[in-house]
């Protein structure tokens, strides 16, 4: 029943809150492509009445539905009783910010996840819902908005390239997902080169920016790892789970992805122990900031204030002082204040003050 | 045995210590409804003599009844003797402040759950316990104090909207969890816009308040998740617990409240993690501001206090002066000065002070 | 072999220390009291010689040797000897400060706890040794020093109110634990009382024992999870070790003294949580009273050392000075020294210094 | 292989490093003691010739050998061939600093351990290597350096004292052990002593060297918890094990070893968080510090400045200045300086600075 | 399908980014070295043409084959296709910064693990990735480039050292590993040396530098566990796959390196421990020298600045100031200025500032 919450909750656009919500696309079209292959057919086409659909499931051949856009709920409905959907599903699909899941119906296996974008504008990480339906020759991907990641795919399939075209369903469910892990990689290489750029201006020139710069950093780790850590147990899920629509040849594929959301998590973990290291530098160049200043005007004043303290003797208008009168007196007054500012000096050397 | 320490513990309204007090409400009535239905008919009642349930128990219809306010033992006595209950189940639902738990007990499960609420006047999230029991064809649900969430479930019963007219008690149950659970994202929704203005107002105006801010916030995240994190563990146990009572078609709901709940959590780490950040930046940004009004302090004195000794030589009275007699004295102390201002200017601008 | 260490331990009182020790109770006396009853009998006597218990435990009625006072080793070995206790479960008995734990002997079942006294005046939390052996038909409690936490049972017993008089020896085992750990909620609370008033202190008025405050109620908290957390698994092991010597009636009271340790254990994890938040609060006010101080020395520094400067120029005895001879002289110094001090303010309160 | 690491790691004496170095005690002589005994009889002697031990392998009484020093390795290889252990048993004897561990080969097994001192001239926690081979009526112990831990259960032997010349060899193993785990609440007594010295020095008179014994006495419990972790899990395996090497009247008293582990390492855990505690204690008491200090400095300036001032316009040389000629004018001037003086200290009282 | 990512990667050399990219050694050449042995027989050569290898194969005597350069995939290609290697493992191979792992495809077992070596120019750890493939009596080793670390046995086979001869591959396989994990040992300890250095130097001389120092063995510390955390498991899964290819008499050398990978893990966390302590006192070093700074400046200023004041009121030029008259006022006003030294001073040095 989260439709009822995510009403209220669509202003925002926080990370933090944003759980449940369903943000519509501005005046965003839904677009649906069909690509139908196997090692000698392929077919290629845009959907634009979802009953062209229907063929396709019927054939032997793999059949992979894309549907660009999720806020036209009758759309999802119509490919839902297609494919005999449960409802539950169809709301899942069409709920974004859900918490990646694997759950397996018999006759089909349904995984939600997320695909994270960098948005150099905001300098922050973005995510995207992504529900992917394996069933018997077909697979049924949604993604929030057009992207890219799975151009790469769709180009394999045209040309016939590497073995996708001679291996089945599960093969292509594989595939999207390890086109959406690999895709996490390029932006921990994108943050990586931030922490590298905010090191090297931590020992060069801290600035106040800096640590807000940090956090910022920090809340898009802690938003991946959100992504990434039931990803994990998503895709061991899928290896064990023991279903007939995955072959065992493609078990050893999952394995390979489950090891990069490994190390996915392994680097995101080094990288916010990394940044809290990085706070504590900052913090303590901003102490050795204070210090060096502290030691400048304790220098400057305590040499000074003797000395202004003799000058204001000798300024004194007593009738009686018997030095005004000498013809040393004048002389020997520098004198002595000299002999205090050396005096000074030395100790703060000792002290390495100066 | 926990009543005896209750009596001694009214006082205090601290999260921390009223861990099982029973506080009366002031003056308060208490409300018992009940709704009979299936999918054709529907009684809705409110009961003023306990003894009217007793006919709905033995009808095949589900039977809900709602009891607001846990105060007289007296009625729920009574209840407990219509339906059977363990004095055990009678005594936990009238201590108040009790964890979330489940326990089975054949013809009947029991779960406690914690209802919580943003109380804007203070700015602190409030927690209400309510007390579910599900039986073969029933639901009894005793909440604190009368509240709104549970209206629309009413709603959906009283206009046979959606498939609750269609289920059993079970989905009833489910429902109500799930309409707690809900509300849990509202509450972290109204925390994360409190973040949100926080986290603004560290960049651009901290001020002391800030942190006590933070720490309100942290205390109602530690609250909140010390009121999901059982909930998840009984809402498994519901799932897995494999009682007659719990339909098969019910299980797959409940596994989504199971993932709601998740999320719940999720979010509050998340959340938590972001507030010490914040912790860290408001500390810093603190170092920040002493660090500047030192500076200015520093760059002042450091140029005046120079200045002011040489002011003080000339201002001293000794006889023999030669400078003062000379013509070129007074303004050869002005240019001496104004060297040393700049030299001191250069030296500041160089170390990036002024 | 613990009572070799234990000889040159007896000088320290420090929770951190005395692991094994056996401290004398100064000139302490050891009370033996017996309550032997069952739904219509009841015999209570204070047990001067230890052989007179060897009746009571041939009679089939509940029979309960409370002993205040553990240091007579004789005495202990008497009573060990009567009820046929293993050797190890004698010198477990006697050595203090030994860690919450079960062990199941087949005919009798050892248990030793932690009773938990708050005491005021040190304002600290101290422990005490509670060991219990239920065998058939009769329950051993042995206690370092003479409470008053026991004594309610022992009206419930006299007075036949509540079903302790119906049930067995289990039950009353139940009710020691339960009056155990029924006595750390009202510890929790005290302390809670406490990390509130530290609360309202910190914000209004934080003063440098504050701190010291927070570390002792820290400490508090170790001490008490230390006491809790393995009495948790003490409690658990008793639920699950289907030992003859609990009756099924009874495992479901056990499961709800289990709730209350969890519940126990879960507050006091969220006081440290929150008594660690208070430590960064106090740290920055801190700060924050350094950061007031500086600004309102820099601010009356700052005004002032420049216009001590002027002040300095004129106060100079130069022969040549046009200036001095001039009748706007003096009012004009004045004009440019309020000039100055003018735009030190302005730049000051733009700054939001004063 | 990690002889070849080892030779070139003798230099260093650092806990962190010396994971597998051999340190030859200097010039050190091995010396071999055999307690040879049954409930009867008993023989003592030095072995000096290591041929001598194998007539007491056949006998039927228990053997126990024990070598004080391991870096002659002929000698080890000797005894390793008379009792038929295994090549990399007598590595790991033979290797310093290896981790606690259990090893059962059938018909021995193999046991090492960490026994611990405290260097009161360096102030530190030192360790060294208890290898314990139990097999058939025979125990060999091997440490670095002659110890005097073992003493008393040589005492017991010869004297008969306890149950131990009634008992096998695994009760002599047991004893062993027992012997090392009480040794450790030696230690953690003298460091529970320096952290409650620590404690109030920091209250009463914090120093700077106070952070550097913080930090010392957490590496002795890290090194400590090194030491005791894993022999938590050795003592657990032995228990569990099901050799006939240990029978079940002494599985009883590795439980309560096993205890006595858990308690150490619960005092460890203690320790740190009380020590963490301390050192934020000690952070805040130097801000207190800091703040005093500028408090005075302030205060003092913040009086002085403004009078020194008024002095200084009053000492300005110009020629028409009505003041000056003014018979008030000096009592004026003081009566002024008075008033802002008088409202100065008003402003720091309301302050609390005074 | 890693390698699609690892194109654009290739620019950056950082730990946290580099996860997938294969950066090809400049103008590296591969070496293939063959080593083929039993108890009497001795082959070895260098490879120049990959076929050579396919006589090896067939015979009963151990081959191993080492390549150090992973650059030219058409040569592992060669070799995969020689010893029937699946064509993830050679994709494995070949990409650089993966996770330690273990593969059982029955006839042949695939480990990849990291070899460390510690630059000494830049003062950073460096990782290499080693992949070894143990099939029937032959083993292949990867490394990226050209190490030392094999040389040793190396050594060994040629002089027939040890009982490495008389062993299988099996043997030979766990001797690499263990030449991979005592060389981490190397590493650590030359860690340990800097640890200590800095440790001196906090309490002597703390600079600046010295936190970047900690840092950047944090970041190696990091570095170290994410590629030692997941050996442990590699080892672990080694002993216990049961995989005919292991013989019995392997496993006890197996959980030999197993015990030594905890060993290093232990010491890599406790290293960790140390160095936050370590930025503790960094800190509060730098506090304590505030205060220090701080104390100096206060006590200078606070003596001098009323003094300053008291010349000033007298160089006043008010007519009518009866102290100047006096012969006493010159002598009188030092008296003043002396006893308000005298008490200043004996104020601090009651706080302990002087």
């Amino acid at each position: 029943m989260p439709r009822v919450v995510s009403k209220n909750s669509e202003k925002t656009d926080n990370h933090l809150v944003n759980v449940l919500q369903i943000k519509d696309a501005k005046a965003g079209r839904v677009r649906i492509t069909l690509i139908d292959y196997d090692e000698s057919n392929l077919v290629e086409k845009e959907i634009t009445h979802i009953q062209e659909c229907k063929v396709f499931r019927e054939k032997q051949t793999v059949t992979w539905i894309n549907v660009d856009g999720i806020h036209k709920l009758d759309i999802i409905d119509d490919l839902g009783r297609i494919f005999d959907l449960h409802p539950l599903i169809l709301e899942s699909i069409t709920t974004k910010n859900q918490r990646p899941k694997i759950e397996d119906f018999g006759n089909y296996i349904f995984v939600i996840l997320k695909m994270l974008h960098y948005d150099e504008k905001h300098a922050r990480v973005n995510g995207e819902q992504v529900s992917i339906v394996l069933g018997h020759n077909f697979v049924l991907s949604f993604q929030e908005s057009k992207g890219e990641v799975f151009n790469p795919i769709r180009g394999w399939i045209r040309n016939n390239k590497g073995k996708i075209r001679k291996m089945g369903a599960d093969y292509l469910m594989y595939s999207l997902i390890d086109a959406v892990v690999d895709n996490y990689f390029v932006i921990l290489e994108r943050l990586g080169e931030k922490i590298e750029c905010l090191e090297e201006a931590l020992v060069n020139n801290p600035k106040p920016e800096t640590l807000g710069i940090i956090h910022r950093i920090k809340k898009d780790m802690i938003f991946m790892r959100k992504s990434v850590w039931p990803l994990r147990e998503v895709i061991a899920a899928l290896e064990r789970i023991g279903s007939p629509l995955i072959r065992k040849s493609t078990q050893l594929y999952l394995k390979d992805v489950y090891d990069h959301t490994i190390q996915v998590i392994d680097t995101i973990e080094e990288s916010r122990d990394m940044l809290s290291g990085m706070t504590d530098i900052y913090l303590s160049s901003l102490s050795n900031r204070l210090n060096e200043v502290m030691k400048v005007l304790t220098v400057i004043a305590t040499i000074f204030i003797p000395l202004t303290f003799i000058t204001g003797v000798y300024g004194m208008n007593f009738r009686y002082m018997p030095e005004l009168e000498s013809r040393l007196g004048y002389p020997g007054a520098w004198l002595v204040m000299l002999l205090i500012a050396i005096i000074m000096l030395i100790y703060f050397r000792r002290r390495k003050w100066v």
